[in-house]
């Protein structure tokens, strides 16, 4: 496994926004008067959903990626994930030279498998269980001497995510409160990291769905309590923290905050409404707090990650193209 | 009726940019190597879907209401669309406290409805009829001194839509090609006069939909052609050139280039997927010409105005509410 002996510092992170400042965009920070109005706040999204992939995951991919050493990367690289991780790891994999191979549950949206083709990785099926996954990996590794790149229990991939708040500091300090959404956690800590470390005043806040508070039922026990096969919109969000990421946010997180269902739909539609962005439901579950009262940002500075733009468009242009007269 | 005795020049759209900058947003100037690759030219789409009120069309509407004399404010102003100009001139009135009245034919959305009086205009309904639009506005006009804002063919209006262009200019020179959608023609026109203003040998096109052809047939016959009741996704498009806007296009437009119904949805998606950003089919139809062969960008750059973002959402917003369980 290609990983660091323990979380990065802020140095580390430093230097891994270095490294991969040539690989990725550095994203706007948007803002809008009719959301300060209602929150009663100063609020700053950090467009993710305008990162390539459309995602954060690619900074932890390709950092993970430029810290392997040369013979694992002739042998090339697995991991297991149908969401961004995959089209992340994948494309930073093209970019690089280095070959992936992505697990993923014959379940998964055929649109999920073509993407992450569509860069260049070798997709293998399991079947959509946890001992499958992991059962295909280990013989994957064996048979080929692959490295895993976990999606988010690995601390190249954490430092990776780490700056993107990184950057949200530099385009908008001072920040009262960084809100960033939580599934495995990846984005979560690193954003911990960074927010403590580079402005330890800042408060940094986890959101979840609350049909997936997994992490909120942690931080509450002291322990990690997974959620079992949870429903929600947020399909990001459906994983549960791993160990790495769990160490750092049951010290570093200041409090994890829960939005339903509904709640997640009403912040998505609002911000592609007023900002005409597009953000994936997970990312909508790190803006509902600010309108269901589980986050007061009357008289704050907010800093939002919006973790990614990747959602399935068909229901519209479907309802566009029945319209259309040819 | 508010209007100048002629079309703006060079240094009248620089006056109104200055005018304007205060009360719209200088929006960005979007880029994307998927789309260059694919085009094989450089490709800046100007990004008025960011605009106020989600399209181009503050511009106009804010530049004749700051150019109206002090009895006509306190009296008001009267203009007849359902469209993107109705929000934006009810904003520009909110904003100087200047009283609006819009006509809409009464079979227009409540939504559009909805969205109007919500920025305090009165919505005076007339019947789908030209005889009943018309009639109504001289009532109104009659009975309350109200100055009509023509949507497009009116030379502040005009005036106000060049600064788009400029700002264009100013964000991606030097430009090969300048394409702008045409509907009324008052974005076009503009765009046409600041282009051959300040950058001579760049090309200006127009685009509109192949079902609503009316300015490419206009430009050939050499007199207006108006398209009566054409069926299209691009609803900002379905309106003819204006006699005003028409004298300018005749003269300052090198081409007008059409789109079929599938081409436009099949470019909205590409913007949609690829920038993550919304926008209406209407400048969907800008964009299809950089595909459909009517316009070949390779070794160009091309600047192309995204005219506005503004689309029905319920479809997406429906299906992610089957969805849910909570």
């Amino acid at each position: 496994m290609n990983d660091a002996s323990g979380p990065p510092d802020l140095d580390a992170i430093e230097r891994a926004s270095a490294r991969l400042a040539p690989w990725i965009h550095r994203t706007p920070v948007l803002t809008s008067r009719t959301l300060d109005a209602l929150t009663g706040g100063t609020i700053f999204l950090k467009a993710e959903n305008l990162q390539k992939i459309g995602a954060f995951k690619i900074r932890g991919a390709m950092n993970a990626l430029l810290q392997l050493d040369e013979a694992s990367c002739a042998k090339g690289v697995v991991t297991h994930s149908s969401g961004n991780h995959a089209q992340a790891l994948a494309l930073a994999g093209k970019q690089l030279g280095v070959p992936v191979c992505v697990v993923m549950p014959r379940t998964a949206p055929v649109i999920k498998k073509q993407a992450t083709e569509g860069y260049g990785a070798k997709v293998v099926p399991c079947e959509p269980t946890l001992a499958s996954r992991e059962e295909t990996v280990e013989r994957l590794i064996a048979e080929h001497g692959y490295t895993l790149v976990h999606p988010f229990d690995n601390w190249h991939v954490v430092e990776g995510q780490a700056t993107a708040s990184w950057e949200l500091l530099d385009q908008a300090s001072p920040l009262d409160i960084v809100i960033a959404p939580v599934g495995g956690g990846g984005l979560l800590a690193g954003t911990a990291i960074t927010v403590n470390g580079k402005s330890p005043s800042t408060q940094v806040i986890g959101a979840e769905p609350k049909n997936a508070d997994d992490a909120q039922r942690s931080l509450v026990s002291g322990k990690i309590e997974p959620s079992h096969d949870p429903k929600t919109i947020a399909d990001g969000l459906r994983t549960s923290l791993g160990e790495r990421t769990f160490a750092v946010i049951k010290h570093k997180v200041d409090a994890i905050v829960t939005a339903t269902e509904p709640e997640i739909l009403d912040a998505a539609r609002f911000v592609w409404e007023r900002f005409k962005v597009i953000i994936e439901p997970s990312s909508a579950v790190a803006v509902a707090p600010l309108f269901n009262g589980a986050i007061d940002a009357r008289g704050k500075r907010v800093g939002v990650i919006i973790s990614g733009g990747n959602v399935d468009l068909e229901p519209l242009f479907q309802a566009w193209a029945a319209k259309i007269v040819d």
